[in-house]
This record gives C-alpha cells, sequence and structure tokens, in this order.
C-alpha cells in the first residue's frame, strides 16, 4: 500500500504532507489498510494533507537495495523539521531469524535482495551484512525518537476507566509481601557521573590488579559536549551474600521468593544477575556441579529452564536433576510464570520484567502464583535499589491504605527523558562482565577539553562484578525540562521531576534541571523535585484524592512508571497516550504499546477475524491534529482533532472496541463505529459551520447505513483469507480483505 | 608608623600607590620598621611609590570605632583593582583573650574604645560585639585573598639549597614505615558534589530515622551560580574500626603508632578523629571510665594531656591514671612530640599537624621519636584516604629509592585553589557532629533555580558521624585553570592538576578544567590530569631527574604540597614565594609563612635581638616590583627587582641572615646587608644606566661603611628596651629601636 498503489487521493510526498503516517508490519499494517482511508476521507474535507511512510521491515530491506525509497530516513530528517508531525505505529525490531523470513519472502517474489551473509567473507558481502545490519533490530526508534517522551491517561481513557472500573486484587495490611534491595555494592550505590566539557572521544578500559596488561573494554566511544556522563558497577560479591539472603528471609517468612529484572531491555546487565539468582537458590548443585555445568555449557544466567533442557546429555544428569529439584523443594516457593507447566520466576530470564511483572502483582493484592496454582504473598527482589523503592512505597503504600480505586484515582502521565538514546542503561556496548580484579577507567582519547589519558570515571572492581557505562546528552535533558514545564502548564497538575540526591547521575541533572528551569517561566507552576521514594509517596497520595501528578523522570522511570501507574488506573498501559515532542518543534506520535501481535494476524488469516485494538491510533490521531493545528495554523484541524476525541469517547462508552471474540465487533467493525461517530460529532459541532455543514449529510448516512456496514463487516468473519505475503503482503489483495464493506468505502470514497 | 607620623616621605593613599606595604603585628611589625624605610629609600629612585596600610589588630580596631582610616577594607577594595600590588606580611588572627588585651591596651593609651561585651543584651552591646566579632580570628585573609595561590621556590632560595643542601634522614629499603588510610566510610569515599545552578540559599538538616523533628544543622548558607557544592561524612563505625585495626598492626609489625591530622585548620572534623585515635589507643579506659570522664568533661578529643591534667579532681582519678599507663605500657609505642617531657603524639590535638609532620617524618628517613628518645620507624595513620595516598607515595618512593638529594632535586611548585574560601574543608560552619542517626540533607530554600525543598545532596549517616560540606565558587575555578597555564607557559615546566576520578568533587573540577582550558592557548604547553598519587609518583620520578613539575591542587592539597616538597628541597617551606594573583588583575605577595613570632618580641625587648628572618619580604618584594613594572609600565621597577633577586642570592650564599643567635647578625643586620647588596647590584647593572649612575655612589658608600653600619647595629645587643605597647606600640620608641643605626638612617634619608 505504497502511496504510489493509491490512485484516490493523489500521492503526497512525506516532505510535503501535514501528517505523516507510518505503514508499517503484521497487525498494525493490517489495521492501517482498513483506517487509513477513512483518516485520508475525513482529513481532506480539514484539508490535511496526509503521506504514507514505509517503514515495515520489508520497505526498509527493499530501500537498502534501491528498490523502494528510504522512507525511514526521509522521516529521519523529517523529524529535524519544526513542523514535522508523524504517526509512528509499532513494527518489528527484527531479529535476525525474521530478517532471513523477510528476505526469502521477497526473494520469492523476485525483488532481488541478496542473501543474509552469516559469516561474511568478501568486501562485498560485509557491505550487504552492514546494510541488513542497519536494518534489523531497533532500527526504527532511534531515527525517530528525536525527542523525549510525553505519556499519559487521554481523557477518553480515564473517563471510561472511571466509569468502568478494572478489577483490583484487595490489599492486607497483614500482607507479607516486600520489596527487597540491596542497601550497597549496587549500580545505584556505587554510580560515579561528570560532564564532558567538549565534544570528544573516550576509551573504556581494565586496568588488572595483577599488574598485567590492560584489557581495552571498548577502544573507542564517542562523547559530546555537555553530555552526561556515568559509570557504575554492580558488586557480585555483594549481589551474592543479598541474594542469599533473601532466599533465607523468603524461607523464614514463609512467602513466594521473586525477583524482578529486565533482562530484555537490561540485555547484558539483568541476566547475569538473574544467573546469580539462580545460584543463589540452588548453592548445593552449583557447588557440586558448577563446573559440570560450565562446562556443558549450561549457564545459570540462560535459566533454569535451559538448564533442565540441557542435562539429558549429561553423564551427571540425574544426580543434577535430583540435586535442583531438592534444593527446590528445601528452599523457599519459587513465584510462578505458568504454574500449570511449573515455570517458576527462575525458568527464563525474558520472562522476568520487572515493569510488567511489578505492576500485575501489586494489582492482584501483592500475590503471585505459587506451584500449587494459589495465589500467595512473595518478597519481590529488585537487587539495585536505584528505582527498587518506587515499588516498595507502592506496596507500602497498599498495605497501608489498601488498594488503589480506578473508579477514582487521579493519573500520573509522565514527562521522561529518552531522546538521543539518553540513559540507555541497557546498552549492551557500554556494559561489560569484569574479566578481572582492577580499576576499570573511561579515559580521554582526544577532544573533550581534557588532555588525552584523563581518566574520568574510575571503579575499582572485583572479577564477576557488572560494570556500566550510560550517555546522556545535553540537548536531550534541556528539551525534557522545557517538556515539563510545558505539560505542567498545560494539565495544571504539579510536574515533579524523579531524581535521586544520593546518586551521581541524578545531582549531575538535578543541576541541569536548575540551570534549565531558569529559563523558563514557571511563576505560576508547581515544579518540585523529589527522590524517586518521595515522588511515588506524593503521587500516590494525590491519586487517592483523585489528583494528578506529572512525573518527570529519567529513561528507565520512564519505562517502568508508564506502565506501573497505567496498569493501576487503566488496566494496561497500550492505552496510553504516547506523544514524542520532537526537539526540534515536530511531534512524534506513537501508538500502541505492545507489540505488532504476530499471533492477531494468525487469527484474521484463519478467521478473517483482527482484534488489534485502534484506539492508540485513534487518541494518538487526534493529538496529531492538533499539532497539525498548532504547526500550520490549520485551525479546522484542531476541530477535526476535538471531534475525534469526542467519537472516541462515545466508541468506548458504547463498547465499540473490538471484541477479541469470534463473532462481535473487531478492528474493521471499531473503525466503522468511529468513523460514523466522528462524523457525528463533526457534524453537530459549533465550532466551525462550513465543516458541520460538510459533515451533516455523512452523519445521517452514517445513521441509515450504520447496521449495514456492521452486518456487512461481521459477514466475512470465520473464513480463511490470503493476503499474498506475511512481511510483503500484496497491497489489493490486502486491501479486499481489509476493507470489506462496499457501503463504508462507498462513502469513504465519497468524502 | 602611619603615614601620618612619617615625616621623611610625603603619605602616599593606599588607593594612589604603585605598592601598598602592610604594617601588621609582632615581630612581622617590628621588622617593618627597619626595612621599610630602606625600601621607600631604594624605590623612590625608580618612581615606585609605596603606601602603608595598617591592618595589625589594633589598628583594625581603632578602624571600627572610627579612630583610624580602615585600611583593611580600603586594600579589600584594592583587590579589585587591575594594578593593585599589595605586599602582606603576617598578622595575628586574633583570639578572643588577644582581642581583650589589644583593647585595655588601646583603652590604656585613651583611645575610646570599647570594652569587648562577652554576653551582649542590649542592641548597643549587640552593636559592638559585631564590631569585634568583625575584628577577629581569619579576619584578613578572606578579605585580601581575592585570588588563588602561586607557590614556589625562588630562584635564589632554590640555587642556594642546592648549594647549601640541608641534611636529609637516611631512607631503608627495609623500613617498616608506612601509612595506613581507610579503604571505606571516609571522607573520600563518602563524597557527593554538585553544581549550583543559580545564586541562592540552602539549608543544612538532619531527618533522624527516629522520626523525630528535623534538626536544622546550618539555618541558611549562601550559594552562588556555578559553585561546586558538595558534602560527605566520616563513618564513625568505620573509622573506630580502622583505628583499633592499626593499633594493633602497630603493635604486630613493632612500630611506632602515629596519628597525622590537622586539628588547627579542620577545627571541628580533626580534634573528633583525634578523640577517636585517643579512644581506640585505650579502650579499656574508656570501657571502664568513660562515663566518669564524660561526666567529668575531659575530653578525647582535647588530648591526653588535657585528661590526664584534669584527673587530679576525680575520685577516680589515680584509677583512670593506672589505667591508662597500664593501657599504653602494653600497646604499641605512640610517637612523641617531646620524649624528655613524655608528651606523645595524642597528648595535644594541635601538635598533630600533619602537614608538618609527615615531611619532618620523610625528612628524617621515615622515623619519629619514640620514648627512649630514639627515632624509629612509624605506622603513620591518617584516616581519611583523600589525600593520604600522597604521603604513601612518598614513602613507598623513598623506600625504593632512598631519600630525596637536596642537592639535585628538582622543584615542585604549586598553583593553589583558594580563592573565595574554596574547598575549605576545615569551615566549621559546615562541619558537624552527627547528633543522631538518620538523613543530613542540603535543602534548597530559595534561588538557585531550582524549587525550594529540593534535596541537593543526602547522606544516611549514624550518631557521631562527622559531616561536612564544601563550597567552590566557580571564578576561582576559572583563574585556578588560568593561572595554571600561566605558570606553565612562564616556567615551561609541565602543570599536573591532581584530580582524583574516584571523589565526587574531583570528578566536578576535572569537568570544569576541561571546559576552561579549552578557552586558552595550551598547544605547546605539557598539561595533565592526574590522580594524586599518580601526580606525587610523577612529580618524584622528575624530581629526581632534576625536573621541575607544577603541581596544580585544591586548597588542601596546596597547604599539604606547599610544606611537603619545600622542606623536602630546601628544609623549609618558610623560604617560598608565596604569590596571590588577585583574580582581577592585580597581585598580593604574602611573605613568612609561620605566623608572627610572639617569642621573637619578648627576646626583641629582652636582648634588644630580633631573630625574624625577612627573606621572604625580599623576595616577595622582588616580585611585587615585577608586577608594578607589568601593571604600570615602569619598567625601572623590574630592574630594582632584578637587582633586588641577586642581592638576596649574594645574601644567601654569604650568610648575611639572622643568625638566631645573640651577638650575631639579627634582622636589622641583614637588613643592612640587603640595603648594601642591593645597592652595588643597582650600581654594577647595565640595563639601566640613570639608575646605575644614582646608585654608584651609594654602593660606593655601603663599601666604605659597611662594617660601621654593622657595629653599630651589634653594639645595641643584650639590652632591654621598650617600645610602648605590644598590639599598639609607640612608633617613635619602636623606630629607634628598629633603627639603631645612625650611619645606615643617614644613607637611606639621602636617597
Amino acid at each position: 500500500m505504497t502511496q504510489q498503489d493509491d490512485q484516490r487521493f493523489p500521492a503526497v510526498e512525506i516532505e510535503d504532507a501535514d501528517l505523516v503516517y507510518t505503514l508499517t508490519d503484521e497487525a498494525p499494517m493490517l489495521a492501517t489498510h482498513s483506517l487509513l482511508p477513512i483518516v485520508e476521507g475525513f482529513t481532506r474535507a480539514a484539508d490535511v494533507s496526509v503521506a504514507r511512510a514505509d517503514i515495515s521491515l520489508a520497505g526498509r530491506i527493499m530501500a537498502a537495495f534501491g528498490h523502494a525509497s528510504d522512507d525511514l530516513a526521509r522521516l529521519g530528517t523529517l523529524t529535524q523539521s519544526e513542523s514535522a508531525t508523524i504517526i509512528k505505529l509499532p513494527n518489528i525490531s527484527a531479529s535476525v531469524p525474521q530478517l532471513k523470513k523477510a528476505i526469502a519472502e521477497l526473494q520469492a517474489e523476485g525483488i532481488e535482495v541478496p542473501d543474509y551473509p552469516e559469516s561474511p567473507s568478501t568486501d562485498a558481502e560485509r557491505e550487504v551484512r552492514a546494510a541488513y545490519d542497519a536494518v534489523k533490530g531497533s532500527a526504527v526508534n532511534p531515527v525517530l525518537r528525536e525527542g523525549n517522551s510525553d505519556r499519559r491517561a487521554p481523557i477518553a481513557v480515564k473517563a471510561y476507566a472511571r466509569s468502568h472500573p478494572h478489577s483490583m486484587g484487595e490489599w492486607s495490611p497483614q500482607s507479607r509481601t516486600r520489596v527487597a534491595m540491596m542497601s550497597s555494592g549496587d549500580f545505584r550505590h556505587n554510580e560515579a557521573s561528570t560532564i564532558v566539557p567538549h565534544d570528544g572521544t573516550v576509551q573504556i578500559r581494565l586496568r588488572p590488579a595483577d599488574g598485567s596488561d590492560t584489557v581495552v573494554l571498548r577502544e573507542t566511544l564517542p562523547v559530546t559536549a555537555g553530555e552526561v556522563l556515568d559509570a557504575t558497577y554492580m558488586s557480585v560479591r555483594e549481589l551474592d551474600a543479598f541474594l542469599t539472603e533473601q532466599v533465607a528471609a523468603a524461607s523464614a517468612e514463609e512467602v513466594l521468593l521473586s525477583v524482578h529484572l529486565k533482562a530484555t531491555m537490561m540485555k547484558v546487565s539483568d541476566p547475569l544477575i538473574f544467573g546469580r539468582a539462580v545460584r543463589a537458590v540452588l548453592p548445593a548443585t552449583f557447588s557440586s556441579f558448577g563446573e559440570v555445568l560450565e562446562e556443558a555449557d549450561l549457564r545459570p544466567e540462560d535459566g533454569l529452564a535451559s538448564i533442565l533442557a540441557g542435562l539429558d546429555g549429561l553423564a551427571d544428569g540425574e544426580r543434577i536433576r535430583a540435586s535442583i529439584a531438592s534444593e527446590l523443594s528445601q528452599g523457599p516457593g519459587i513465584a510462578m510464570v505458568d504454574s500449570d507447566n511449573g515455570i517458576t520466576n527462575l525458568h527464563v530470564p525474558s520472562d522476568v520484567i520487572i515493569d510488567a511483572s511489578m505492576p500485575a502483582m501489586i494489582r492482584s493484592g501483592g500475590k503471585m502464583w505459587d506451584a500449587q496454582g494459589q495465589m500467595a504473598d512473595t518478597l519481590a527482589v529488585i537487587p539495585d535499589s536505584s528505582y527498587a523503592g518506587v515499588y516498595e512505597a507502592v506496596v507500602e503504600d497498599c498495605k497501608a491504605n489498601g488498594a488503589l480505586d480506578p473508579a477514582t484515582m487521579g493519573s500520573v502521565p509522565n514527562v521522561g527523558l529518552m531522546a538521543r538514546k539518553a540513559e540507555e542503561y541497557g546498552s549492551h556496548d557500554k556494559t561489560f562482565l569484569v574479566p578481572a580484579a582492577g580499576t576499570v577507567e573511561i579515559v580521554v582519547l582526544d577532544g573533550t577539553g581534557l588532555p588525552a589519558g584523563t581518566v574520568l570515571l574510575s571503579h575499582e572492581v572485583e572479577a564477576g562484578d557488572i560494570w556500566r557505562a550510560c550517555q546522556t546528552q545535553d540537548a536531550p535533558v534541556r528539551d525534557w525540562v522545557r517538556l515539563a514545564v510545558t505539560r505542567a502548564r498545560a494539565s495544571g497538575a504539579p510536574a515533579v521531576f524523579w531524581l535521586d540526591p544520593t546518586r551521581g547521575h541524578d545531582r549531575v541533572l538535578t543541576s541541569l534541571v536548575g540551570a534549565y528551569l531558569t529559563q523558563e517561566d514557571i511563576e505560576d507552576l508547581d515544579i518540585r523535585i523529589l527522590d524517586p521514594v518521595a515522588a511515588t509517596r506524593l503521587s500516590l497520595e494525590r491519586a487517592r484524592q483523585g489528583q494528578d501528578t506529572i512525573s518527570v523522570t529519567g529513561n528507565v522511570l520512564r519505562d517502568y512508571n508508564t506502565d506501573l501507574f497505567p496498569i493501576l488506573e487503566l488496566g494496561t498501559s497500550a492505552k496510553m497516550l504516547s506523544v514524542v515532542p520532537l526537539m526540534n518543534g515536530g511531534g512524534l506520535y506513537e501508538t500502541g504499546a505492545g507489540g505488532s501481535a504476530p499471533k492477531h494476524v494468525r487469527q484474521l488469516l484463519h478467521d478473517n477475524y483482527l482484534r488489534w485494538d485502534s484506539l492508540g491510533e485513534f487518541l494518538a490521531l487526534a493529538e496529531a491534529l492538533r499539532h497539525v493545528a498548532l504547526v500550520t495554523g490549520k485551525t479546522r484541524a484542531a476541530v477535526m482533532a476535538d471531534a475525534l476525541d469526542a467519537a472516541t469517547t462515545t466508541l468506548l462508552k458504547e463498547n465499540r472496541s473490538p471484541g477479541r471474540r469470534l463473532g462481535t465487533i473487531d478492528n474493521r467493525g471499531s473503525h466503522a463505529w468511529l468513523a460514523q461517530y466522528w462524523a457525528a460529532e463533526l457534524a453537530a459541532q459549533e465550532a466551525d459551520a462550513d465543516l458541520a455543514a460538510r459533515f451533516a449529510p455523512v452523519a445521517t448516512l452514517f445513521q441509515t447505513v450504520g447496521e449495514t456496514i456492521q452486518a456487512e463487516l461481521a459477514a466475512v468473519q470465520r473464513q480463511t483469507v490470503e493476503i499474498g505475503g506475511y512481511y510483503h503482503p500484496n497491497d489489493e489483495l490486502t486491501e479486499a480483505v481489509m476493507r470489506p464493506s462496499a457501503t463504508l468505502n462507498a462513502i469513504i470514497d465519497m468524502l
């Protein structure tokens, strides 16, 4: 569905459009085939031009080899424009297997893209490999996220959540659930931070204590003027002692033991910490068989499941299995991910995702599943204390005051530091397992304003410690402060910077916040700086009184808080508005947290039913239209936006979202309802008489044929369909599948 | 000796003079009565005008009550001028007893100054008290030290030291002397630092862990834009463990135990640490009698001498005395301050001055005195590791390479951060003994650019911990970097910033150094940043090769290094040139480290012999004259300076400094020799023919009557004299005493 394929509208170039809508992959891409024609029809009436940008995996591959326009690069350029407005749907962060499948699919279609070179040996192969490396993984977000994050519950969603509160588990003051964190030796306590004076290059190296040759951990790392550079480490000795203590405590307190990390994001550090937890619950096993397991490459950081699966081939396999079973039965109960199948919290590292698991536990009255499939209190082990206090504060608040009430509670929107990879602690290229005792240093190579050889940061470490560096550029920090002020002014809510004076990094940020706040007019605003625990307490206290409090946080708390509070408030984080106000003035509107839902695609092909909920797109579109009005002066776009929000509110109230089971409304049905409500709102509004007159007949038409449209859409369910590809489906086939209502299509075409 | 009293020269106002010479107290003031007329006579020939500024204690008191011009305030204003050149001699930092004596003396002279109000109760008394509070203590340096510190060995002094090397003790590789410092829990390891964004006010408070009311430790503390603000604490628990370990180690290693602190400067923290050391050597005594001693107000931080002296009145006195004696006899030998009188290193806290004691120990081959009056190896305990590594590095270097050789070694001049009380860790108004476990915080009251209530720095502490804050303003740091570059360029030596990447404060400074270095042209210069240990090693390695290395340090290392290296190089730090290049372009030349020598005054009154060595004044005057030439364009002043330096060199070579015992040359005799040599150099120089012609007859005259002058001066010795006051002596009496050579006076008057 490129612009060239679509004959109904003159193609609008990305650079010329008022609004760019991204074509991505899987379910969001399918939904776009239904929704975007409606959007294009409606917005035409407001003289808002819409361009399509293909940033799908297939599109990126084709662009890499000259078979399509490089829309992602064009969007990247566009993010620097003052008037960019971009709606970004979820896309595939391609793994190598996904990449290979997409290549095969394109090749089968006759598009000449080369094979993926596993082990490139020639220059040509290396060039191909480099091109594919640029396509795979998180290739999209770094290009587009030229701004920080503004996430909040849209008014429509919040109103719906209050009138239809989701279920919340009871909290008892007698709950034995608690959070445990390290009191020294962790990333928080060892953190040291500095500001880089000028652009330059540094090196990360280890000077071994035994006097052997310096180990270069990272040859060169570019740094920029004014950037906050920090380093810290997790002491494996203190971590082990802490974990052993927690295993004993969980036994003594007769609660489940659960570990909460983010191995999927902190890709180097958190699997290692996870591995130490596995060791801590199986001390005898690792004492007796640690070397055997290591030789067999059965590593605790891959999880218990991986170890158990690998035992079959080992001579000692059964003895080890017995040892593990024995230790697990004697130790504390381990919280389960899947009680039915005996999958514990320690089976698979990527199952342990703190920002999902902790809110879920809190929503469940502080309980997790035990091996018998019952819910039980748990000792929530979050080794690094940098952010653990936030969860502890929520747990303690719920113990003292009971569960939060979604019907009455206020909101905790987030302004998160994110631009230019700010505070990406998870970055694997700056995190290292320390190979030998010694001193890890960040040393100036050139530039920076400091003499070459100057040691910027230095930590004494032991073998096995986990050392990491982190960069936060200056421009994102400035923009983040400005964004916090903007949101405080726009919302009237207090804006609280969550910054911890006991952390090196946060001290530097606090100083910068002070410097940049004085460049803003904040006289009438309530702006505070609190440590994360105090900020959590304040936010909860206000939320319980129905008051909103903006959390202005760094990147990790952006990730954590935008799940934690939405899950408590709305039951899900997927309904949050996710805006990336671009640093140069543009706006990036992200939709639909939660991935691209491949199983929804399978269901469509099998049942012609698409569960995907486009609520995120509706909300993003309204915000995006307001932004268009702001930057282009096309005030009519703002009228469209208000009407769209009202339509979305009605849609939620009338329960016209996809029903999630066959026979109910699916994605396409909800789009038709949205169009109907939107037209009705536009006809009814008084802000723009011309627009009202223009949409009056449309609204009338929908009233007359609305049921027919829904019937046409319902009729196609329960059949297999074919769209001619997974990564690069055929546009006409897909459009035929996604637009099956002749009546709706006719109305849209008339707009 | 005010200007009005002196009829020989027209009085020059402070504001109009090319050079201002300060009138101070005690020995330096006496010496000035002899030297200054010579200086005024010689400089008149170079058209350099000299003003006198009375900043003596008596002068300050009189000024406070309108009886004299407030010369200190006028000098303070002058420091802001681009062309100020000030020679500052040592003055009395008045204690309350000294202040009262001076008041009494003035009142006896009929000068109407009020009594010192001990407990002011009326507004009038409070006003008087405030006036006296502004006069007492270190009232002078803060007003004048509007710059950083530039200390170096003058060429004449260095040349003399090389040709007349002082004695140095042998160092053996088998020396058991070593330095012990804490590896955690000390000021260094707990240090946290931030940059204050804008001018404002903060508060220092303790939030007790038991939930009781917040304790305000300091109501308000003004902070300035860009200033580096830091806080840290010494854990008394870790300190005690460390000290106990060192007592055991000294016993086991059969070495003396010595503690090295600076209780005189770190007036709050170091006596407390000293007290913990006293406890550590007497654990049984304090376990049994701790409460008794406390009730009797016999505190270990006042030292063993104070406790022993206070035992007489106690019921348990003899038992305690026996307990102390028993523990001292069983423990390690304690290094002695005075073996003859049994005064140990732990007797008097103010005897323990690390910057004097450690260099002395190092000069003595790593040995201190034992109780038997023998020199022995010692365990040098320096609890806080912030700077202990410097001494450790010197000790280890001497063990490996033997004692340094003053005949060949290079110099380690210092550029020290000092302006506007930078890094005054010792400041008693920001250092606190923590009264209860809890959190000490520095919190924004207003300004700073941050919301009121923002916590800038936070430490969890226990009762008994020692917490301290420190301020370092931005302008001094900028000036310090510029000064380092200036000295590197002027000397051709490498300039090494001694900054520790493991310390919060030093990381911030490093970042600022980088920012400010790029504003300088440093292309051809060798500028490095090294941690203090590496910097010490480099400096020693180069010194052993005869090479100079500028140490660019913070305020504490300024204090330590300007004793350590000079004592090794020159045998004393008193001969160092001490320049304070004022931040606005002026120059402050400080003379004669080592106080104002009250015992020299007693000797003058008793024997008419003044031991005071004016070498510091000679050296400072030459530098000051060069500065006058620079800022006024009076190039003849530079010729005077070169001649003066040459004269000083001759004076040292010919051994014409005060002999320090009756019958030899005293201060006045050395002045006469200086005048004679200076005149000879001026007559001989070829840079300024007019000047040479002007001084030719003077030189001739001195050659003729030099012996007469010395005889006249020698003749007055061995009699009591009267100068009509101590703090405010009579000018005419003093001048008569200090200028007893009619021949010399006649030559000077003819100039």
